[in-house]
């Protein structure tokens, strides 16, 4: 982890140069209550009292914490000065500022970036408060920072992702091999817990729907809690699993139709659809490559999946994987007003990306295809092996 | 869990007349990356793409979110209105904020307190701008309310606490039954660790430092990350640990003095250490009872402490306990600026506080007693079994 951060804080450095930004500021506290994801990024782990890290172009990496949190910050070893305080952060945030002297000092907000925007509204005020004039002039979003930082990811994070994904795979084929037919969403959904936690790894999102198991037409698809639908033959089995190993994650589809009785291969229509969702998602992926904007490639996919006459799926194409399941920062989405102006930036390279998209099969299931990408600057490498034929049980 | 849901919007209703607030607007988006804390206690769970929870003070509860998230939230059976869309919150917001016409909008930030600063930033500009004016004007802060709703704890929300203080009094009972003379603080927390999952429970904050194991007067006192050091006579052992089970959480502190070879009990100075720390911590909660200011019960125990020749502890005598282990609100602190004006606040009733303090005996090591207390209208009852003498191993 230790390696991470001084890896990312480097990358910081480099970030505020490319976007002439003189200081970068997190400002937060008890982070275990409200949590900035920059400082997933930037620390690791969490603080208690009102604390600023500060990354300037110059290269200086300086923490004003708790006294308490001041130890482990410089067990760290990867910020250039560390103080602590005990009453007050007013004094040492107002020093070290007037020194600095920045002409921008970018902060965590962002109106589209969930991840670029984890500096809460009374903290805001309060940093306004504390520095005063002239410097709350001198606030920019920090967006442009906070998020390719984020994205951008560094060999030892691709590493982590990689070994998240491989449990993943793993679990998924010990899921396939359970004895399915007549088990209810919620017994599936149970056993993957006790599988999950023989590999020691954590679930990717709140546990009550991970993993989304969807058996057959009548189910809550998207992010549904499991019910107690059995699965039963002639049923298309659809699950979405993201999985946590130490800081990093996945995030995978899996489909699975069951044979009725005299049934040696899924119906003609499942089939398609199937082989229909596998052509959109290599359409999306075959597009996607560092510096083409973000939302061509979700049109790739789109369009792909429509000229088979299927209705568009209502998500976007593709998004970060890193830290989170949902990493935030640019999406291969739609123009849709809530994805704000995300789907315009352009793809960074080293980037992690979850791609998927899906198709209802009326009275039969839902179909939902999912794999993890590295971008590069030619193109996107799969970082899971792709299920390519739909699994027959 | 869906029962205290209902309790918490009930008594945010009565809250809302209380203060008279019209409208108060949980804002958020993506709360696996960035959580606002009265997400916890009006739905229980996260969402995914931008949502408002609408509570008024006639009593309507209305939920507006993705179309995904929308099947969990009626499941809840809590909200008198769910509503779910595909690709922009706009419409459904602005005709409900226009049909509602509240003259005053709470919303969740402070500076001062944790627990009622959940909406980001770039959030609040969003809102602002989604709903622009009349209605940016009406804003107001949701502290009185936000607060108050986490600190008057419901009974089914005691009983969950009172459940996570038992489970902690075992583990703690195990460890203190472990041949602990030569361990080192790693192994210990290492140990504590499978003793925990044997319960089915959780840490209360990040694993790295739960629970806190001080060995001794060289350890890292505070928030420290356990360390090599071997616990040997002559030793105090001091551990600091909250736990998780379900949704509530406990925190507590428990010490013990490892004999010399030829003694029989603690020495003179450690003994004396320990009483006056017991002394301190019952002269608190002895002033400690519902619509009393906090910082006076702070003081109450500040001063005992000091009357015994010790110096005062450098962090707030109580804060309270609930779903986090620093379950924000008030805080039974002094008048210092890090803590706001939250030291000014009166007691709730039904508050469940940790109450804390320590003292340091140089070449031995740190005591810091820690209990878990319930607030009546008439004091405050210990949830915890008090650990009234220093353990002996």
């Amino acid at each position: 982890m230790q390696t991470i951060v001084q890896e990312k804080l480097d990358q910081a450095v480099q970030l505020l140069n490319e976007q002439n930004v003189d200081a970068w500021i997190t400002f937060v506290r008890e982070t275990s209550q409200t949590h900035d994801p920059a400082l997933d990024v930037i620390v690791g782990f969490g603080v208690t009292w009102v604390s600023a890290f500060i990354i300037t172009k110059g290269g200086e990496k300086i923490a004003l914490v708790g006294r308490y949190d001041a130890d482990n910050i410089t067990k760290l070893g990867a910020y250039t000065k560390v103080l602590g305080y005990d009453q007050s952060i007013r004094e040492l945030l107002t020093s070290e500022i007037k020194r600095l002297d920045p002409h921008t000092i970018a902060l965590n907000y962002s109106l589209s970036d969930v991840s670029s925007d984890g500096l809460t509204h009374g903290m805001f005020l309060k940093l306004s408060e504390l520095l005063g004039p002239p410097f709350v002039d001198r606030f920019v979003s920090a967006e442009g920072i906070a998020r390719r930082l984020r994205e951008r990811k560094s060999p030892a994070e691709v590493a982590k992702i990689k070994e998240t994904i491989l449990i993943t795979e793993a679990v998924y084929k010990e899921l396939f091999g359970l004895p399915l037919r007549g088990m209810t969403e919620r017994q599936v959904w149970q056993r993957a817990g006790e599988i999950v936690a023989s590999y020691d790894a954590e679930f990717g999102w709140e546990r009550v729907n991970c993993p989304i198991v969807n058996a057959g037409p009548d189910s809550s698809i998207g992010h549904g809690i499991p019910d107690d639908i059995a699965i039963e033959p002639g049923m298309i089995v659809h699950f979405d699993m993201g999985l946590r190993n130490g800081d990093y994650t996945s995030d995978l589809q899996r489909d699975a139709y069951v044979l009725r009785e005299g049934e040696s291969e899924p119906p003609a229509e499942v089939q398609r659809a199937w082989h229909a969702c596998r052509a959109a998602l290599e359409a999306g992926r075959s597009v996607l490559r560092a510096g083409v904007s973000c939302w061509t490639v979700d049109k790739a996919a789109r369009e792909a999946l429509e000229d088979f006459g299927y209705p568009e799926f209502m998500h976007a194409f593709g998004h970060h994987v890193g830290r989170k399941v949902h990493d935030g920062g640019s999406v291969l989405g739609p123009h849709w007003e809530k994805y704000g102006d995300l789907p315009d930036q352009l793809v960074e390279p080293n980037s992690v990306f979850a791609i998927e998209l899906g198709v209802m099969v009326e009275g039969v299931g839902y179909i939902g295809v999912e794999e993890n990408v590295l971008v590069t600057a030619s193109g996107a490498e799969y970082l899971s092996e792709p299920q390519r034929e739909l699994i027959v049980i």
